[in-house]
């Protein structure tokens, strides 16, 4: 859906900011949504844990259908979307090998979409290149919701991430957030930056020379006058962080394997380091993990990933509701 | 299910005619069809669509289970009928990647069936082999829809193309139908024309030389007496079609670049084309398209080949409710 | 989930025996079975099979989710439970590309695992390599149920089996149970055999030498003082059989040809060999079959293998409403 009239109904145009409410919208970009916006969908992500946690599921969304096109893998992103819309009552059409059928024979995106949409009340789209979700959405009559698009943009694992610092640590507003690892290349923490640019948080940025925070996100961090550091190694910040946002350093990124072995130890968690931690603070991760976190933190009541896990479901139920105007 | 006994009571034979009804029949091929059968089918497919435009679904088939058996992939086919199926109420097992399993252990195709029709209540078979769904309805207790066997038939594809003629132009009698395009190996063209000779309506195939339409279905055509004609090049239907089906003419049919040059443009629908056109009729197409429609006239009112593929939905929803007998 | 506390509380350990009840537990190994929870179980089953047969499904499982995660394809199995789940009302998250996504970006199994379980309400499992089942049951807080793990384990097939033999012929004790063809590799009727040994049988292993029952189990039959016995050719047993129990001889299992050729007609089920069966006696296989049953014996109202696929269906009903407390 293309643009931000309100009732559901579509005009042409980018994917509009949130504030005429969300029936019928795309949700595309990080970008749409105000504070405002973010409370809203919170609010509802909470109701919907309260349903999940007594009575497993509701009827919200009987007899809606949901098309679930993943052009790439991603059995996390998918596995939540299929069960969000499965606890609202709805039904998915579950289509994970796009790239064996139409697209082979050279159909186009968005005649993909328009095929799709005629069976779907709203489509999830994953795609491997940028901007693919804001095609489908111009082409598309039904909500679109971004699962990822390339390096661009993944809003609902933003959206998650946001959420579950609010639920774990009450609030957002005042807290040091920490983002350790490969920030050059992490679609998550690209976003999360963004939207944490709406609060008044101290970030600091923690990561190898070559995998530094891209100079855009910086400085879109630093014109909403949000106090904002770098540095090398994760313990300059965990003392002070309320936030550690984990991401994986890949072998790979380094030119040799001395430059690696030489800052490796810098982006890993131990027990030893969340000794010097706050007792009060969180572990994130998107997940999947390597060895960037040790195993045996997993038991730590720090170690928010497995419940960040789980909000993205609740995350994924409150937009679901929210597009189809059943919130 | 091989046989016409009503009741949903198998007998052993070929795929009968539909006369005593459609509980517990299997959909095999488009020659079951009466012009009766097909009005029956049209009934329950347009109070499906009105179901579905006023609330969504109905739970007419709820605690059903619908086996979609794809031994090739079709992410088209395999959607629509996941949506029909859920819109009704039921439930699906998806079944995408038979090649990988069973099959690769040397399982034959009647023991699948047989296994998997002691799981579900309704099998929908696509299968790269000719014949495969009369072989796997003469085996299976329970009613088999082919969605298609290899260049043999795919009758709810057949249905829903003439589903669309008559929900857009109010009939098909009187009507002239221009089929263009690659008419050898189209297997939708070849189903299409046995199914409009039921029909009072002119035909007109229009295709390159390698590509005519096969003497079989030529004179199936001519043995109903329908006024019939052939041509190379589309502009001679243009102006005084009521239908331009249009399918995709691939290069690789031709013998040499220069063959296939010099008769592409008389198979592509552009704007201009469309100036020619009456200003009551409908484009179609059975998709994917590459190029032979041009992306120009996808909002020309004309332009049918996206209600075409939602057609599709409810003509599958029709069927599926009459073989289980809840239409 | 590891352990047997009751109330689906978890703690930690192997898979339990179920003396303490269903709820909350895992099922990992035939071995956790007394004879008492097999006739629960069984219990259970017969009336999900009397309510599948008088109404398709029931609501009993309404608003749970099923994760059945495959990491290597069987349609038979992943069908089954996917059914199962769809007559018990409840929705299923199909996740067959486990090897393709996060796994292929090197997350193990455990973190895999606590990510779908924070999803979903109780989790399937089929997975390449022993013991996998019982380590992802160590770190779950929901229900693990084993779908086959290699060489190991598929209790579900064993229990589905005892629950055919049972249902076919009203009574285990007091059985002549002959296993026939491949008794080395075949997972199921190592598990068999041992749930066997909990019943007044008499059991008789036929199969070439080189593919003869394993020491391991054999020797637990006989700790069981169970009469057992072992002959190299079909024809021994036929006479006195009430079960026969197939499984597939593969050639490539042979040193050479010629070998195979002298023994494999002494594990083909022909109409012949049924002549000189009891009249009340049932012809059991796993399935997929090649040749080592004719077809010309499929209608013979002793061959029960398509019948024992159906149970399969109802077990699985049975267990997940046990595991999930809805029994």
């Amino acid at each position: 859906m293309g643009n931000g009239a309100r009732n559901g109904i579509k005009t042409v145009g980018l994917a509009p900011n949130l504030s005429s409410g969300f029936y019928g919208q795309d949700i595309i970009s990080v970008r749409q949504f105000t504070r405002e916006n973010l409370q809203y969908i919170f609010a509802i992500a909470d109701e919907m844990r309260a349903v999940v946690k007594r009575v497993g599921s509701t009827d919200l969304l009987k007899g809606h259908v949901l098309a679930c096109v993943f052009y790439e893998p991603s059995t996390r992103t998918s596995s939540s979307f299929i069960a969000a819309m499965s606890r609202l009552g709805g039904s998915v059409i579950p289509i994970n090998e796009v790239r064996y059928s139409s697209v082979t024979k050279g159909e186009s995106l968005p005649d993909t979409i328009r095929t799709l949409e005629s069976y779907a009340d709203v489509i999830v789209l994953r795609h491997p290149e940028v901007g693919a979700s804001q095609v489908a959405a111009e082409y598309a009559r039904k909500p679109i919701i971004n699962a990822g698009d390339g390096v661009g943009e993944h809003p609902t694992q933003a959206l998650l991430d946001l959420y579950t610092i609010q639920s774990e640590l009450g609030t957002v507003d005042g807290l040091h957030v920490a983002m350790v690892g490969d920030l050059r290349y992490g679609r998550t923490v690209h976003s999360l930056a963004r939207l944490l640019c709406q609060y008044d948080v101290q970030m600091t940025f923690v990561s190898p020379e070559v995998l530094r925070m891209p100079l855009d996100v910086l400085n879109e961090v630093k014109a909403h006058k949000r106090d904002v550091e770098e540095t090398y190694d994760v313990h300059d910040v965990i003392a002070s962080a309320d936030v550690l946002y984990v991401t994986r350093v890949q072998r790979e990124r380094f030119a040799d394997q001395a430059q690696y072995d030489s800052v490796k130890d810098f982006y890993v968690i131990t027990s030893e380091l969340m000794g010097q931690a706050k007792e009060r603070m969180i572990v994130m991760h998107p997940l999947p993990r390597v060895s960037e976190i040790s195993y045996a933190i997993d038991n730590d009541p720090r170690a928010a990933y497995f419940r960040q896990m789980e909000n993205g479901m609740y995350i994924r139920m409150a937009l679901l509701a929210a597009v189809l105007g059943k919130a």
